[in-house]
This record gives structure tokens, C-alpha cells and sequence, in this order.
């Protein structure tokens, strides 16, 4: 398998956390694609992914797979038991559910702040930008983390008792949140708590 | 099993089609949420879904899952073979990878004009608006449909040779555009197409 990324960025690390979950990390070769100068707008990497975002993982016979969460669900079916999904129909359902709103809450909406409110990764890469949206979209990701505190009170990963791919778009959210100088409340506890715990997994800490 | 929802909506209408689709519509109480008369707010309802949109499914422990995507995987896994979300790893993720962009590229992209840069529901429900931001998802709808048009040159279903959850978003997309009075290019024709032949499945047309 080969996955195309720009290491460090924040969806790519979202798949390496999977993958290294699932301990298929030495199974793949990286190729980077430097978005800063503007890499992935080249045509050759467009017929792989034609919104021209990372990470794209590219199966033997040549199958391109775009979106975190679709990468994440092969490399989980592919590999041992769904760990990251969910094995019953109701662990996948809430699985799929509170990945969405980490998603939506947090990771996207960071994102729109990042992208919408600040210089962004500058005026070459960035298109339209909307600074009013980007502002609203700040509010909206403390507003999700906020939720994801209140979850976290009551169980200790995102979705129940068991560490999953909603776990890992929160975590990577708060990361790209730290990096947009987005602060978040330190009356947060429980999400405080959950994300120092989860920065001691392995597939994290090393 | 209980669906709360309001009835004739497009995220509801997802939902409704899969159920069809896997042949449980009769096996669900259907509970309407008035959203014009703002019930989506009531506390009642935001501790069935704290981002307050239909539909939820609630099930008989009192679990309640609410985004469609997550409520049609617990569909589609409860019942029969998974014909909506995939069998294999690659189909899982292929499947996941095409309702994503189905979803970004028009559903949500239509829903963001229709809030945003049009009245939507009203004053009394409409909050924030950024008309700007509105028109530009327009655009996207349009891109997005143009992405669409151009995978179904190819191939029969957006996901490849079968019917799955890609088709209902994008499908229940297209009637969300026409409603938001967003004019689809008629040179889309392998879109127009796959429209036509989409409307005529039993679980659409009946």
C-alpha cells in the first residue's frame, strides 16, 4: 500500500494513527506531497484524489481511497478484527455517530478557522476565504469540545468503554486547534483528562 | 425501533430510503418533530440528539443514534447482508470515500446555501447567517454535481456497480438543490441519467 500525505499535517496524522493501531504501518510506503508548494493541485496527483486533499492511500491493483474515515474503515476490515469501527451493529452505528460530531465539531470546524480566519497556509494555497465564517467556526469547535467534555464525564473514550476512530478525529482536532492558537478552556477536565490519557498510546506516543 | 423526523426533509429522507431499501419501514414508529414550530430545541429532544436535527433513531435499550450515516449502518448491518455500506474492505471503503463526497460535495454544500444565502426556515429559526458563505457553497453544489456527472460517466452507481448509501445522499442531494431552487446544468447528463433511473426504485417510488 502507499499512502500520499504531507507529514505532520493534520489529516495525514489521523491515518497514521490508524494505521499504526492496527500495526500496518511498516506495510505502507509514504510518499509526500508538499501542499506548501502547492503539490497536490498537480494533475498527476489530482486522478488520485480530484478534491486534491492528503491522505489518499493507494491499494495493489491501483484503487485510490480519499477521506480519512473511508482510509480508516479499510485498514480496519483489512487487518484483524474491526478494533476501530465497531464489531456489532450498534458499536458501528455509534461509532460512525460520535466520529461525525468529533468530526464536525471539532475537526472541521478547526479547520474552517485555520483556513477562513487566518493567513491560513498563505495567500498562494489559500482560495476564497471567508473571515466572518472563519470566526463563527471557532465559536462552533469550542461549542464541540464543550459536548465532547460532557460525553467524556460519563464514559472514557468518545463512543464507550473502548478506544475508536472518533477518539482519533478528536485527538487530531485538538492538536490542529493548538496549532490554529485556538485556546481551549482548561475547565474542560474530562477532555483534558481523555487527551493525556490518549497521548500515551502508543500508536501516539511513539 | 423508533424514528424521530420530520417528515418530507431531506435528511430524513435518507433515512427513509434506506429503511426501504432494506425493507424495515414497517418495523419503525415514526415520531414527527415539527422543526417550523422549533420542537428540535425542546430539552425533551436536544437529550435525544444534542445537535437538535432529525431524524434519530432510537432503539429499544433507549439508544439513540442520530447522523444518517451512522443510523444507516446500524441498519444495514442489522438486517441481512450489507448491501447499503459494503461487504468487502475495498467495497466498505470505496462506499464511505463516494457518500463522503456525495455528502460534502452537494448535500451539505445545498444545505449551507439554503440556510444561509436564502430565508431557510425563517428568522424564528435561522440563526447566525453569512449570506456570502451561502452563495459560495452554490458554487460548490454546482462543482460537486459536475464531479458526480463525470463519475457516473463511468459507471453504473457512484460507488461502482451497485446501489449503496453514495446514491441515496447524492440522490436526496439533487431534491434538496430543486428545492432550494438551485438550478442543476442540464449537460449533466450521466447525472440526469442515474437520477432518472435512481426515482424508479421501489424504495423512491413507492
Amino acid at each position: 500500500m502507499k499512502v500520499y500525505e504531507f507529514e505532520g499535517f493534520p489529516n495525514p496524522a489521523r491515518v497514521r494513527v490508524a494505521l499504526a493501531e492496527k500495526n500496518l504501518t511498516d506495510q505502507v510506503e509514504f510518499v509526500q506531497i508538499d501542499l506548501l508548494a502547492g503539490e497536490h493541485r498537480a494533475a498527476t496527483f489530482l486522478e488520485k484524489n480530484p478534491s486534491g486533499a492528503v491522505p489518499v492511500l493507494e491499494l495493489e491493483d491501483g484503487t485510490t481511497i480519499s477521506e480519512c474515515t473511508a482510509i480508516t474503515e479499510y485498514l480496519d476490515h483489512v487487518s484483524g478484527e474491526p478494533t476501530l469501527t465497531g464489531r456489532t451493529p450498534q458499536e458501528r452505528a455509534v461509532i460512525n455517530m460520535m466520529q461525525r460530531r468529533a468530526e464536525a465539531g471539532v475537526m472541521d470546524a478547526v479547520s474552517a478557522y485555520f483556513h477562513h480566519a487566518t493567513p491560513g497556509l498563505g495567500p498562494d494555497i489559500e482560495g476564497y476565504q471567508n473571515a466572518e465564517w472563519g470566526e463563527h467556526q471557532r465559536d462552533r469547535a469550542l461549542a464541540g469540545m464543550a459536548y465532547l467534555d460532557g460525553v467524556l464525564a460519563k464514559r472514557p473514550y468518545l463512543a464507550g468503554d473502548g478506544f475508536s476512530v472518533a477518539d482519533i478525529t478528536a485527538f487530531i482536532g485538538l492538536g490542529f486547534a493548538d496549532f490554529a492558537k485556538i485556546e481551549i478552556p482548561q475547565d474542560y477536565v474530562h477532555l483534558a483528562a481523555w487527551r493525556a490519557r490518549i497521548a500515551e498510546r502508543p500508536s501516539i506516543a511513539t
